[in-house]
């Protein structure tokens, strides 16, 4: 290469962009793995998701860089790396939306360029595939007519086609993907493989779509605001509020499933499956509406929710405690309670939520806590944690859902918690005086290991938090009493403490949070291949309830495990939307033939 | 006014529009009628949307620009006319839109200026109200929080909040405004009144809201395309397909209606209803699910649908006829007619739908046809007619819903025709040997009174046409016979037309169209009601049909009409949705009451 790269420091954004991107282009294209990773930055992360790997994967550095090429190129065949939009920069950072292709699909992409020896290189690279050639989605001007004009005496009807299509599922026809579990995960899953033409089912538990969230306890709404909530294709109206009520959120997936034509079956119970490496299918036992039934396809996805099953902690006298007792999930909510002494033992979202709601029906409340929890206020973390990608104001300012998601896939997961450590910190300090209040009153708060706070602890344990709706000044104002310690045994008719503290109980709720993903496939399979697919969720960061070493991405989360065939999907509606994409994807290719070599597939170090 | 006006010729266009508004505002605020006045063209149109004259009226020239402000300016006290975007120009017309408030409301518009004397002149001029002030609709920034965040021992939730009000509304609460009718029209409206606050109930006769489409012969689908077809707040999504299906409609309404939380009851019918001058509210019997019950609303919408009551024709032998004998509304479809020989009188969009789906099941069909029939293929209508408003192109092109609807708006009815008509004469070029074919069959075709083509006959009579899906087809190639006349009786097994044809039928649908929607009223309310409201739908062109004199706008649709607190909505998906905003604002308007004192109300010329 002859050309002349000017300085960063005296060119356009834009222009050192395009020329990165076309000298990254020249390098791969004479395959070339050394120069292009030297354009690199010593310090740097590139993460694919699914358009070189076949993966969702982070590496770092030139090396990190280098082996991925060395492995992914030549069948990849990348070209057309072009900017989508004008370059920008601050703070040294130059950033640049850019579109490319693979030899099988189209990209979109995020990167960003630092000045490191004179030259640009890149600092954060993030490759994404939205769509497989030859395979694109029917929607805008590919969307379906609908109407079948002329005069045809062989006319089948939408209505005839899709009665037809639900008499044969499960008989006659199997599904190429079985999903287990209709929450927002299963839904959204469900109506990507729709729109891309790959048979596929959803079964759950519920009578109807939506019970999931119906169920629960009557004051819930959802944590997370509207504008970070929408689900694929259809986004809720601009009249929806920024914390949808349980029931609302369950009739809009009661809805959403039936507009977006999601095959769905309600009341439906996988009891037992097992893969077969000989015929490459799965044996599902099923029982629909209380029928049995035995499918097979040819991938499965768990979508059981990525709290996995319940931890119950065992107790002396939990056989002699006379009042109620039941873990959170089970939790009937509080009508039956008023007046009664409820003793919850723990300190994250549920013990919180469950405290409120009972002493909203007149309980006489004790939270048992255990160790410390991390709270930040519902607004704070909205303002101030969310704003500038997911909010009215990022709206007005031109941001999409489909855009924010990708800046937040772009942030490496491996520094994501330097991003977030100084916005906690202004929550810290404009909230002074609710912590302080709340410290006061015995509370043991955190902010992570780290100090990196809320949206971290999710992605490294799914736990150890709360988002304040109103229950922490419950809390700090002693209207529900506060114990520390662990739970020593029940008697017949109370708490003991490991100091001894008596708590008298009539009902004692397990608020001690749920296991690992891979429980479900310990039931639902075997321990065999749960220990083989190992930890689901959680980085690997060295911190409290994600052990290392580093994974560079979420354990087994949407992308392929060590069990051929068997994939978990879930999250929050976040997570649901964003992921569901490359996880459709990635069965998609499979429907249609089209070779997946996955690149750096994870090893497990963790069996829970 | 000392100011100089440049000669538009030597201006650009975004100061030629500044100068007019500003030059206009400034009139309007001296309440100086005749300057303003003057500064419309000698042939000019102000369409106004409730903003100046709590109407739906068009005023033509200065004359009738003087009239309409002399009755309107001291209240409405208009001010703050801006450029929303900047002005456009071509083919001697500049272009532009623009915003504006009145003393209780904001509003948007759009002018087109052009040369007279010497001066920017307004030739169109388009005034709507889009929010009344202290009233705005709770969107966006405005969205309601969902959660009530804080810990509450009097908290009711969102379902029990639904549950409440479903049980009170109609017994110990009076619905403000009573809709009947929930097809589209129906529930756009509810879902209007529902976002502004007003107490409402749609009810409807069916068992489920969608079914009016649901019920309807079975190879149905939209004639218009999906960007013609949104309703208000959401949108279909872009998989949505171009034509849909009926059933699919059936349960996109089904889920809009649930969403938009509109009170609705099925099964449901109105038995009679009596407006009383003293308390100024209705009496309005119902048959809930076949329990009677009194309502007492204060206002009564009839969204029954613009087709208003079934024209059956009375023939002699009607009593004798042996066979099966309805109108095209009560027709069950094809499937007991295979084999059967079938006569279907009418040539229009209910006739060609009904022989196409009996030819497709076997049957022996003909179609007499008693006037001449327009008829576009739907891929031209599409294309031509409606493409640069409606489409994907459009959307591609920056076009939103909201804007088209409001462009649409913006095109006088009085000079409508003179677009029109060149682009059916694109459409006889473009399909010219599928007219010659369909003449050659001995077809009757025109193409409307003034060649202005099938959106003007919507307009003006409802009826006159076929929207070609494939059914013209069978009648220019035999495949459907074809017979021509008046119908003089029917035998026990025949229907004999005027010229003593003599058509053997086991089976006479009568696609003879339908009457003014007032013959609802006349039904529910009363002849001398209907009779002092008048004639509903049409234009008074003079034309086939929609008899003189001139009336500027759709006769009593969306506005107030001569019976107090009695209102007709429908028409099209495009009408329910932009024609509910300013009815809901009309009755927003009222249940507040905010003053609307009304500007040229509607006279009488024709009873049905």
């Amino acid at each position: 290469m002859t050309q002349t790269i000017d300085p960063p420091s005296t060119t356009t954004p834009q222009s050192r962009v395009e020329t990165w991107l076309s000298g990254f282009e020249d390098a791969l294209r004479a395959r070339d793995v050394d120069r292009a990773a030297g354009m690199f930055a010593a310090t740097s992360f590139w993460r694919d998701l699914i358009s070189f790997s076949w993966n969702i994967t982070t590496v770092e550095g030139p090396a990190g860089v280098a082996e991925l090429l060395t492995g992914t190129l030549d069948r990849t065949d990348p070209s057309g790396f072009a900017t989508s939009e004008p370059a920008d920069e601050g703070d040294g950072v130059t950033t640049a939306w850019f579109t490319f292709e693979t030899a099988v699909g189209r990209g979109r992409g995020l990167v960003r360029l630092v000045e490191e020896d004179g030259e640009a290189k890149a600092w954060t690279f993030l490759t994404t595939t939205y769509e497989l050639k030859g395979h694109e989605e029917p929607r805008g001007d590919r969307r379906p007519m609908g109407a079948q004009h002329g005069a045809d005496k062989d006319r089948t009807t939408w209505k005839e086609h899709r009665q037809a299509e639900a008499e044969s599922l499960g008989s006659t026809t199997q599904p190429y993907v079985l999903v287990i579990g209709g929450g927002q995960g299963g839904i959204a899953l469900g109506a990507r493989l729709r729109q891309l033409g790959v048979p596929a089912l959803v079964i759950d538990k519920h009578p109807r779509p939506g019970d999931q969230w119906r169920n629960r306890y009557k004051s819930l709404c959802l944590h997370d605001p509207v504008w970070y909530d929408h689900l694929p294709y259809l986004k809720f109206p601009d009249n929806w509020p920024v914390f949808a009520p349980k029931d609302k959120i369950g009739d809009w997936l009661e809805s959403y499933t039936k507009v977006m034509e999601v095959p769905y079956w309600s009341s439906t119970v996988a009891t037992s499956a097992t893969y077969s490496d000989e015929s490459n299918e799965w044996t599902v036992e099923v029982e629909r509406e209380g029928r049995p039934l035995t499918l097979r396809p040819t991938h499965l996805v768990l979508a059981t929710g990525m709290s996995g099953k319940p931890n119950i902690p065992e107790l002396p006298g939990q056989d002699v405690f006379r009042g109620d007792q039941h873990h959170s999930s089970a939790h009937p909510g509080p009508d039956a309670y008023a007046g009664k002494r409820c003793v919850v033992i723990g300190s994250n979202n549920s013990a919180f939520d469950i405290c409120g709601a009972l002493w909203e029906h007149d309980a006489d409340v004790t939270m048992v806590q255990r160790s410390s929890t991390h709270i930040v206020k519902s607004d704070s973390l909205m303002d101030i944690g969310l704003g500038d990608l997911y909010s009215e104001r990022a709206v007005a300012g031109g941001m999409t859902t489909e855009k924010a998601d990708l800046v937040f896939a772009s942030l490496p997961y491996r520094i994501m918690h330097t991003f977030q450590i100084p916005l906690y910190e202004q929550m810290a300090e404009r909230d002074k005086e609710f912590y302080d209040r709340l410290e006061a009153a015995g509370f043991d708060h955190d902010w992570g290991d780290d100090g990196s706070g809320l949206f971290m602890k999710y992605l490294r344990r799914g736990s150890g938090y709360y988002i304040d709706v109103g229950s922490a000044d419950l809390v700090a104002n002693g209207e529900v009493r506060l114990a520390h310690g662990q739970v020593d045994h029940l008697t017949e008719d109370s708490v003991v403490l490991a100091d001894g503290t008596e708590l008298p109980a009539d009902l004692v709720v397990y608020a001690t949070g749920y296991g690992s993903m891979n429980g479900w496939a310990a039931d639902l399979i075997s321990q065999e291949v749960a220990d083989k697919v190992g930890k689901v969720w959680g980085l690997g960061s060295d911190t409290t309830k994600d052990p290392g070493p580093w994974e560079g991405e979420q354990r087994n989360m949407w992308k392929p495990t060590q069990q051929e065939a068997l994939w978990f999907h879930g999250g929050n509606l976040h997570q649901s939307r964003h992921y569901s994409l490359y996880l459709a994807l990635q069965l998609k290719a499979r429907f249609e033939g089209i070779p997946t070599p996955v690149h750096g597939l994870q090893e497990v170090h963790h069996l829970s």
